[in-house]
């Protein structure tokens, strides 16, 4: 496709509102060391100004304000002033760099909310803007529901805050409610009077729509926060603002391979989830399942991708499912070192589809049972759960385990910080060989301890009551080789502790394979 | 704001693919019976089209899309399709009323992927249409990969499927590669050929502005899923295009206030949760923490939404947290009829301020503890847990509480499908007096039946690793009552249990108060 043109600019600047008007964000709230790790990933990113908070809102906020001012960073830092002296005032006490001026801009604003009148809004905010400047703050003045205002009145409001010496204006979509003629029609009059910057929400989904909008009418700036957090359906995301700019226009913004890190940073902050279907985000962003899109994948990795994984800083990963196809399966079998003839293929692609139809994710554990059963191998298993037992809900968590290892029986215990913890915990005193009860079990001395990384433990939301099904997904690995697997179960504690012993089970099943010290590792194709 | 036109249409058509774009997400697999009633859900809120699946997959998916062909559905029900032979014959055995026929239309995806010509993808396309409205479907012919095609080609690969019979074409953008620009340059001249289809996807975040651009220039449907679910970043989400349209252009599409309820049947069949920050479906959509925002929704509702929530069938929530406000705060306690003076109001604000700064969520119970503080009431515990054990891991998952219920102390045990699911049903037991072991209790006959509702039990996404600190949020109800908690704990046992009790201690001392029998009874204010 042909690069079109949005605006005359190279780059447009991006202003990161994560830690403000996405900290407004019900149930977000962040620490002040967690605001200094997001600004830090901020500022590494290239985002040119960062509104670290709302300095008027308490003295704890304050001190993460003055927290971020102090970083020394390259972007310049801001706080939200609301109208009024004071938080005029209470931003100068955190050290910023500048102030985002919020006064009210429609009527609904002006009268209802403030109890105000347009002419005194416009001299107030002149005379904050002077005040401001007399201290040295970069200043942005911002016109409140600016999207639902009298047209001729916001250019008044905003050109008088110019006038009085701000350095930008913003038009503010506060309530998310205006469409993109709308957004065209204000900022191209805005964008006469001085540098624009765009403040968009995406409550009718055109958060993103109004930033092209926007920019094409002469705004240079974009405010946005990370993952789209903030209050009611959120502010436009930075992220998709970014790639959107770079991919669609050539227009510099931030540097876009750190977007990936940057999203998770937010996310284990804010504690809001990664959607799977988001852009640049998601889990499955650069994911292909169907059996179509993985066979085009396999041939041309842009087949399916509009730009690679690698310019967000991720990977591409090919997952399978019901819609799993030939050329999909046989690489991931390719990945654990197994073979397969075509009519083997065949049924294991087959049997993988039908798995995936029953609602189930298909790991790595499920295809490898799936090839083994396909191949004719009574595989013998390496690791087995015969006994779990444990006990929770008082002070200390504690959990036993009975497992068969080889022709070992293995019988230990362990203490965590819950139920699966503590499962965790025996699993691992069992395979080490450390536990002090092994009833029927080899001598210590003649025991292999057998080490393992739980790489990830992921459980999704439970929400069906308490008597939920729960979805326990793990991610083991021993050395190079790592595995995935699922298991559940209405009990946490026993789908947690079979994923893990499932997995180690083929862990050290491939192990075996690879050194050809089973009578099944003899490849027969 | 003036509504201004989009386009000529009083309305816009919806084809909804949750069931078969949707569906090619990674990890999500509809049941037949599932895919029957998002199907349902689907017709109740009036959509056009519904394309239920692709034949070609397996007979599962066969199954699926007859049952919901058999439904007598109003909408037009279809199947995706292939460019062979075997497909429509596939979507023919299913008995649906057309077909969505895809073929490839990029270079990429003509030579690279299928192997044939530009002009051997034509002829095959005319034989297919021919065919499939000799056997009397619907069809409607989508170019794959049509926004990286070259323009004249597409041009002349869909009109050939119209000269052959077609009812429409779709302008696809397969990888959501393409700009607003671009949309509107190849749906401009499409559209000029007959009836013309959007299909785009968000991984630029362009999903809803390519939908607005491809309106712009002379489309006439929309293809969408719920949620926007679907591969890679998804489809654009059907509920944003039909509240975008509605709000913004008065173009009809289906039933706005059937939207939540729709979504939410697509998150319980997918597994896919809902956002807390996404238009129309997230927990957040209508929610308003901050203080500004609060006391502005208070005074006027469309102070900070662009729409009432119950255009898409929801409510207005007013929620507390670190930018809590007086008139949030002297709202929540109104609905609890607790009444405080201003000097208390301050400081209830203060310290639920200072609560929302530590990160956590402010619950109904965390608000009434406050109040309680400040008022300086001493409250008695009406329900205390004492002691708490649960196993876990075995057959047959078994708790035990010993509760303080006034003066009486009661034991009991429960069994249950996990260890939360027993330790629910012990601490029932417990309050019902059906116990069996009541050492130092009254006796039976003097206690009375402690009855409550579990109305929800949730738990978030667990990614943390073994010992992560679990969050449990529980709705209790007693009659007309209701409480929230939320109880924090490493074990998920006790994190479960606790917050139960606490919420059951909250109704049990609210019926109290209102039944004046308790002395802290006495209004102070």
């Amino acid at each position: 496709m042909t690069r079109t043109t949005l605006t005359d600019l190279d780059e447009v600047q991006l202003l990161d509102t994560t830690l403000r008007d996405g900290e407004q964000m019900p149930g977000v709230s962040l620490t002040p060391g967690e605001k200094v790790d997001v600004a830090r990933e901020l500022d590494a990113a290239g985002v040119h100004l960062i509104e670290a908070g709302s300095a008027c809102t308490s003295e704890g906020e304050r001190e993460a304000i003055r927290r971020v001012a102090d970083e020394g960073l390259d972007a310049t830092v801001t706080s939200f002033a609301r109208g009024v002296k004071r938080d005029v005032d209470h931003a100068l006490d955190c050290g910023v760099d500048g102030v985002n001026l919020v006064v009210p801009a429609s009527d609904k604003h002006v009268e209802t909310k403030v109890g105000s009148t347009r002419d005194e809004v416009v001299e107030t905010t002149v005379e904050l803007v002077e005040y401001a400047k007399d201290h040295g703050l970069w200043v942005e003045v911002l016109g409140e529901d600016g999207s639902r205002a009298d047209l001729d009145y916001l250019e008044r409001l905003l050109g008088a805050g110019l006038d009085a010496g701000a350095d930008r204006i913003c038009y503010c979509d506060t309530v998310g409610a205006a469409d993109p003629e709308r957004t065209a029609a204000v900022v191209s009059r805005l964008a006469e009077l001085g540098p624009t910057s765009l403040h968009t929400h995406d409550d009718l989904g055109f958060g993103l729509a109004n930033v092209h909008a926007g920019l094409k009418a002469g705004a240079d700036t974009v405010h946005g926060t990370v993952l789209g957090v903030g209050e009611r359906a959120g502010n436009v995301a930075l992220e998709e603002v970014a790639i959107a700019l770079g991919e669609s226009y050539d227009v510099d913004t931030v540097e876009l391979e750190r977007l990936y890190r940057l999203c998770r940073t937010v996310s284990e902050a804010t504690g809001v989830a990664l959607p799977p279907n988001k852009a640049v985000c998601g889990a499955n962003a650069f994911a292909h399942e169907s059996g179509i899109h993985t066979d085009g994948t396999l041939k041309d990795g842009t087949m399916y991708e509009p730009y690679p994984p690698e310019t967000v800083g991720r990977e591409r990963r090919l997952v399978l499912g019901k819609h799993a196809g030939r050329a999909g399966v046989k690489a991931a079998l390719a990945e654990h070192d197994v073979a397969v003839d075509d009519d083997e293929l065949r049924e294991v692609v087959a049997r993988v589809k039908e798995l995936g139809e029953r609602g189930k994710r298909v790991t790595d554990a499920d295809l490898l049972a799936i090839a083994d059963d396909v191949r004719g191998r009574e595989r013998e298993r390496h690791v087995e759960l015969v006994d779990l037992s444990a006990t929770s809900g008082g002070n200390l968590p504690t959990a036993s385990v009975r497992l068969r290892v080889g022709d070992d029986e293995r019988v230990a215990s362990g203490t965590g910080a819950g139920p699966v913890d503590a499962g965790l915990e025996a699993v691992r005193a069992a395979l080490a060989g450390d536990d002090g009860d092994d009833r029927g079990a080899a001598p210590d001395g003649e025991r292999d301890g057998v080490a393992f990384e739980l790489d990830s433990y992921h459980v999704d939301a439970i929400t069906g009551g308490t008597d939920a099904v729960v979805t326990v997904e793990v991610d083991l690995s021993r050395g190079d080789r790592s595995v995935s697997v699922s298991a559940s179960d209405a009990d946490i504690t026993r789908a947690s502790v079979v994923g893990m012993v499932d997995g180690l089970d083929r862990l050290l099943a491939a192990e075996a394979d690879a050194a050809g010290t089973e009578p099944n590792a003899v490849a027969d194709d």
